[in-house]
């Protein structure tokens, strides 16, 4: 195996494809189609390894994306953001090829998007069940049916159902929370449906957060899920109740740069431009990720107990840790990082190494994709 | 001028020269050699404006980046992070060519670095005058002389002086806290010259910190300055007082992708893989960015008031807003967005466009560079 000098992104396959058949049986189980969010991995070679599942249909959140993995063969890709009227040109291109479906989010995109499409895409109308970040209130009936009408006169437009995230279910901190907040949005977009299923019997209802996903074992009246998160997970995944510590596939490996067993400091070579800054609150400190000791065939086990990276600046990790690891860790050692938010870290990193084959893959952020 | 549709990293080339002046003028004023960081801007192009100011030396944060600006006629570079065991051969190879300078943080990088260097380097020893993130404390005469007992002996290793990082400062809320930590970190490199000038009359003393170093007037006793984020400034440094909003010379220019008027919401596309998820605090609620109007010219004048960023997705960003500004905007215009962090937006932009000109430069994280 090729030697770990500077900041490495680890991805251990075999974890990473156990979360996915989890969420491909729960998702068969249900009979519900599994979508998944590549916006997570960002990788073709990850991509790949959907297909092992029966994936065939996938979401992503930018134009840009939809495009790096329509050229590596897939054909049915939801653009899970609001349609931006400067990009409708680009939608036209992948629309002549594959299957493209798109966000109703502001009522305004209709009128450039009748005006300027010349292929047929799949419509979603996107719902706020409680995130409040983009969507409508499934009460506003009168803006819903007013969409409804423009994309029934739309040349190039097919209403195909209803789209949710509900992101709050981030705030949860119990899978009961969790729950609280899926059946809660369950009930929304059942109601739209019922609502809405006489005029479109083949209506479709969307749900994609991987909160959710994961928990919820309930699904009466939804047709699809859309989680990303899931392949990888991540330690606010573990905080919100998705997932164990023992799911989280992926993990930066980083020299040890300093040791100052005074204060139990240790400074690795992975700040703010590897990991992100995203970070979590944990009894009243702030955490931007915990440290796992790597074997032989750089995988690992549990987070190393009292040991959290405190703070991030562009280059350094700050790690706060216990005075007998400062004593067992040696200057040049390669330790890694669990991620808090390993979508933010693998985009940042823009490249993955398979702990299984020692080889890297591709990351959309290194492809030189235009923007 | 090209269209913008997509997020777009804009550069005031103006307001950059402008602060570039102002902190040569400074080092000029105060007899201080001006060796700035490139870790804000990591870009070539904006490099080689430097040079118009009379900068010859220059620090980076990491090898990858001592080689890149190496790889463009840089001949004294200074790598302003602690050496990695694991990249000592690198720093042979760049030392063959150039003026490598490095910090030693931990006194067991010594021995590998004795044992491993085939060329010349010079060091500095990094002194922790408050930051509490690496070097050593100054009273730690112990550790600092035998530090310099081995660097004497040590055939490829020349002791340059100390270099502190007062990262505390961005913790200051006004000048006059700033200038507290500044001349507490001056006294500090001072007693240290006094201490060792007898046996090394030519050690320098550097220090880098935007706020001390666009704060500070008094400069006695101190020999180089090494700031890096005056060249964009931003959000925190106006928050901190190093700064104005009218110095900002980057801003993320953006698409509204969504309008909703009646919660005084507008969505841009400008998530976290943009702006980066560093935010501020202020009035009690977290700030990832404050908007500004773009001229024909695609410049800015001053934030847009009572209005921030309050969230970023992965690509959303999420702005809160007056009433009267949602109704201004129309789903497709393009605002900018002035970034909490600079450094951080640029590195996850990964280029540049040039408002004077319009084109687009290099960034290190698009260079498809070793890591």
């Amino acid at each position: 195996m090729a030697p770990i000098t500077t900041p490495t992104l680890l991805l251990d396959e075999q974890k990473a494809r156990t979360n996915l058949e989890r969420m491909a049986e729960k998702a068969r189980n249900h009979d519900l189609v599994l979508k998944p969010h590549f916006k997570t991995h960002q990788s073709l070679a990850v991509g790949r390894w959907f297909k092992d599942y029966g994936i065939e249909q996938i979401t992503v959140s930018s134009v840009k994306m939809a495009e790096y993995f329509a050229s590596d063969g897939w054909t049915d890709i939801t653009i899970a953001f609001p349609v931006n009227p400067g990009e409708i040109n680009r939608i036209n291109t992948l629309a002549e090829k594959i299957t493209v479906s798109v966000l109703i989010s502001d009522p305004n995109i209709l009128s450039p998007l009748c005006a300027e499409l010349t292929y047929s895409v799949q419509a979603y109308i996107e719902i706020d069940t409680g995130s409040g970040r983009t969507g409508f209130d499934p009460e506003e009936t009168r803006v819903i049916r007013n969409i409804l009408k423009q994309i029934d006169q739309a040349a190039y437009l097919d209403f195909k159902g209803f789209y949710s995230h509900p992101g709050h279910s981030y705030s949860a901190r119990s899978k009961k929370q969790i729950l609280g907040i899926q059946q809660n949005a369950i009930t929304q977009m059942r109601q739209l449906k019922s609502l809405y299923n006489n005029n479109y019997p083949d209506l479709l209802c969307c749900i994609g957060d991987t909160p959710c996903c994961s928990v919820g074992e309930s699904w009466k009246d939804i047709d699809e899920l859309s989680p990303g998160n899931f392949i990888f997970y991540d330690l606010m995944q573990v905080l919100i109740g998705s997932c164990q510590h023992s799911d989280i596939a992926v993990a930066l490996a980083c020299p040890v740069v300093a040791i100052y067993p005074k204060r139990n400091t240790i400074i690795v070579h992975a700040g703010g431009i590897h990991l992100s800054k995203d970070r979590l609150e944990q009894n009243g400190q702030s955490v931007f990720g915990k440290v796992v000791r790597l074997n032989e065939n750089k995988k690992w086990n549990q987070p190393v107990e009292n040991t959290v990276v405190k703070s991030l600046s562009q280059e350094h990790g700050i790690i706060n840790g216990t005075n007998s690891l400062c004593r067992s860790v040696k200057l040049g050692d390669i330790v890694g990082i669990l991620p808090v938010h390993s979508c933010m870290t693998a985009d940042t990193m823009k490249s993955y190494r398979i702990c299984e084959t020692d080889l890297e893959i591709d990351h959309l952020q290194s492809a030189g994709a235009q923007n």
